[in-house]
């Protein structure tokens, strides 16, 4: 079985920017290349792509190289044959993109694509849609080899791997799957089956938000539980609104305009009448303290929502799947896809001209 | 001036179930009958209608009387010529529009209904948009005397007024907001004025999951600017990612179905590598103890997930605010409204359908 892995990681943001051996541990190669790694040192045939290999260290190279991992600037060269490509591609959405489109073609049958912390499997697989037609690969299955971590540190010990849970129409099949299993375990690695659209949330950096949401739900359920004595149903409706709600201002209007919308003085106020139990709160404590020491945490935030005024109206508590139910029975599951990519697309814009301004 | 307030808030919830002298403080009366009192006592000429006075202890009901709170069981009397109407109505949402439409043809010209911590405006502004229409009271507004705690501790220094901002359309007059804004302030109150669909996030007991979510944010923001140095826009779009879809897992299959989705051990395993400073991710470090400890914090809600399977497909990352502004382009303005009101009602019956089950 061959395995192609492109991109190599960037070694000057995992050393420099982000000082991984002492952070967190492990020596290079980091990243797609330390995959590339395990995978050859697996026993399996296993190329690496980058265009940028003449920038590598010598000895990180002969690391590679002597664990017989095949290296080549040739991304078209790496996916002849290839039964599993996985983008390590950098997270510009461009890039992946194209990388996708130019090894389709050169797949071996039944290949699987995979992303991982640099692109969503659902974004990658509604963008390929037309390639996939055109180039009559309904057989490619799409998934991901998601590590979680970063590769090559002691963090990493398992993949997230991409199913067809929550979806309407499947992107990969059993048997792909079972592939992705069996080269994951064969590098020593433990598996985990989560639903296509879970898997960036729970394996990519904004997993800290993530489990702070959840802890956020989980910890007002147990005051709601055991405190207030109130019922299950209202306990839910409220963790929805208030999710939903922070994470609707953040989408339209960015931090600043989340932190002037809010009002920092009204949450502390209200929020002082919530802590019931100091015990079972503490991430309630901590959150209180953000609250209050948001001037030294992110003064440039707060600079930002003094001068921010809303660019448009927004119902920020709408809550999403009941939105979508009710497009789907109004245009149908086509159209809905379509709505969907659609809205994706206008939340990348959104967000990146915000930035710009 | 005359004001009106419905609902003398449970004296059996506030003290056998909630033990508010004791957890918070303060003394009898709490919620409206409190509220009453402290406009009372401002010098406002005070209704305060409930249909179960005879249940409240003789004591109770002589304070309010001294304090010169004229007690009805009678909404309509209450109504008569009310400039300022507040609900402090139980929280089934069947009971306020009945009130609400109960009162509407009885209030004083430029009358204004405003809500408490048991109901949103924008949901009841909308259930009575045809009962405005049929009672041709136009004249009416809708905001909040929101507590953001309980009425009658020491907690509670503070009311949240609902304004027009983020709305396509107004609710209320400035003159409305400046008169509920002086009675508050009489009270002795500070006032907070929040965009209408802000108030609920930010007064209800669901704040503990806002500043948590908050929190969450704000401790990602900083970590992705001082560790992981990455660009703001990949912060903001994973900030809306992780929130979103957890708000869409517990809108769509509960909490049960949250946990099971997710993976404890695939967020657990996924997090180790995201603690990258403990001095600046307290929220994270307490997020990760409730993960590991949620066995023992709720046992009932893992058993769910062990049985849980999804009723139907879900996308739970499709963000909210970029779906209505398709939802918007594709079908106008009018019919948008219709759809969020649908969209709520959706919601409401899909969390009490599940607790049923």
């Amino acid at each position: 079985m061959k395995v192609a892995v492109f991109g190599f990681g960037s070694l000057n943001y995992y050393l420099n920017k982000l000082n991984v051996p002492e952070r967190l541990g492990g020596e290079p190669p980091y990243g797609g290349s330390a995959m590339a790694l395990e995978f050859a040192k697996a026993g399996y045939d296993t190329v690496l792509a980058d265009p940028n290999l003449d920038k590598v260290p010598a000895e990180v190279i002969k690391k590679l190289e002597d664990a017989g991992v095949k290296l080549t600037g040739d991304d078209v060269d790496a996916a002849e044959g290839a039964d599993v490509a996985i983008l390590f591609t950098p997270f510009r959405a461009g890039i992946t993109f194209k990388v996708a489109e130019t090894i389709l073609p050169h797949l071996a049958e039944n290949g699987v694509i995979c992303t991982t912390c640099t692109m969503s499997i659902l974004v990658l697989n509604s963008y390929l849609q037309n390639a996939v037609l055109m180039e009559g690969r309904e057989d490619v299955g799409f998934s991901t080899m998601h590590p979680a971590a970063i590769p090559g540190t002691p963090q990493h010990k398992h993949y997230l791997i991409a199913t067809n849970e929550l979806l309407k129409r499947p992107i990969v099949s059993e048997e792909q799957i079972e592939r992705l299993k069996k080269l994951a375990e064969d590098a020593g690695k433990k598996t985990y089956l989560l639903p296509a659209e879970l898997v960036s949330p729970v394996g990519d950096m904004g997993i800290v938000t993530t489990a702070i949401a959840f802890a956020g739900a989980i910890e007002y359920y147990r005051v709601a539980r055991d405190v207030l004595k109130t019922r299950r149903s209202m306990t839910e409706f409220q963790i929805v609104q208030s999710l939903q709600v922070v994470a609707s201002l953040v989408a339209k209007y960015g931090l600043g305009g989340l932190i002037k919308l809010l009002n920092i003085d009204a949450m502390k106020d209200s929020l002082k009448s919530m802590v019931l139990d100091e015990n079972i709160q503490k991430t309630t404590l901590s959150a209180s303290e953000i609250l209050e020491k948001l001037p030294e945490i992110a003064p440039e935030l707060l600079k930002e929502a003094e001068t921010f005024t809303p660019s448009e109206p927004c119902h920020p508590s709408a809550p999403s799947p009941m939105l979508l139910n009710y497009m789907e029975e109004l245009v149908g599951d086509d159209v809905l896809k379509g709505i969907l990519r659609e809205t994706w697309k206008k939340f990348y814009s959104d967000v990146s001209q915000r930035e710009e301004s």
